[in-house]
């Protein structure tokens, strides 16, 4: 797929919104939708959304606007996400049981398969009593072992702050391919292993400086 | 702060990352940076950081690097965040409760003063018992009254998909000035309440292009 090499990130991150957006529209059982919709639906202007379908040739029939399941199948596929993602989500405080429940990864076929604490017994406790028992929670020194037995790509932290670069460490040395880091501090990961640190106070941010400005 | 107005929304979510490194430099008591090594810890090139930089002129002396403390500032008073803004969060599921002990949160001059929920009652016991309580929970009734009497100008969204637009719907009729919604189904507002749709799925679908491409 070299042909996709060199799409700037924010393009990468507006094709997933509209995934979003088009999937609300599938919902509503719309079949065909034009650039504007989409536009409107996911808050950006439609020649920026013509611009993004651009990098990756002709999606729709000019003046007839796109198909609502094939251009989902075509994000999908420019994406990566045509098929099944085993996750793993190491750190089952309040944010990791939010994942754990977050019903949307699944249907964008992330699956989350191993769940981990370095306190399985009373995160286990805590969990289950609220929202029963979504994936086994296992003990973080069963890492290594759990990511190769059940073929985990991805791994997603969200420990404390002190931790986070120590589980980075952890799931590089179990040959994770790539990581989410959503606790509040950079973690550092070699060029193999592919990284995508999310902060929330940057979300913030950049909607204040909107509002400033 | 009319010079501002055009600069990608990119370059916005870079500076913010680059706030990040910096505090952790500043931990470190570093006091001068390059655009080399700040490009090194926030995981990007050195020639994006200049051109980052370059949007708001010279932050920088040629061959002497960064005052860590001075681009610290300057950085937040491009963003917007050299005062304090008021937030509320709605919603105190997992999610919710895990924004309420987010550290990271106060650092950046966010500071959460309102919690609302539909059923406070079952939240204030299922939060306390495990963190204190960081914010009294509030009845989701009183959500406009409350914006205004504590100058509430960015409300979270952490609740269901279903209730989603709903909150959104209260959070605009109380005059919010900015949305976060953190939900995972994208809700619309009026051009003058500025929004951000953050989902967790987008996070992994860029992690996932950059792996399959």
């Amino acid at each position: 797929m070299a042909k996709y090499q060199k799409i700037p990130e924010a393009t990468i991150r507006r094709l997933s919104s509209y995934l979003k957006c088009l999937a609300e529209l599938e919902g509503k059982d719309e079949k065909v939708v034009s650039s504007t919709q989409i536009a409107e639906i996911c808050n950006v202007n439609a020649a920026q959304v013509r611009k993004d379908f651009a990098y990756f040739g002709e999606f729709g029939i000019r003046g007839m606007g796109y198909n609502v399941k094939q251009l989902k199948f075509n994000i999908k596929e420019i994406l990566g996400i045509n098929r099944i993602w085993h996750i793993a989500v190491v750190g089952i405080g309040n944010l990791g049981s939010a994942l754990l429940v977050y019903k949307d990864f699944l249907k964008q076929n992330y699956q989350i398969v191993a769940a981990f604490d370095k306190d399985p017994v009373t995160v286990i406790g805590r969990i289950s009593e609220r929202m029963g028992k979504p994936v086994e929670i296992l003990h973080v020194d069963r890492l290594k072992e759990v990511v190769k037995a059940r073929n985990i790509e991805i791994g997603i932290i969200t420990v404390p702050p002190q931790e986070a670069q120590k589980v980075a460490n952890l799931l590089i040395d179990a040959n994770i391919k790539g990581i989410l880091n959503l606790s509040p501090v950079p973690v550092k990961t070699p060029p193999s292993v592919k990284l995508r640190n999310i902060f929330f106070t940057s979300a913030l941010d950049s909607l204040v400086y909107y509002l400033s400005n």
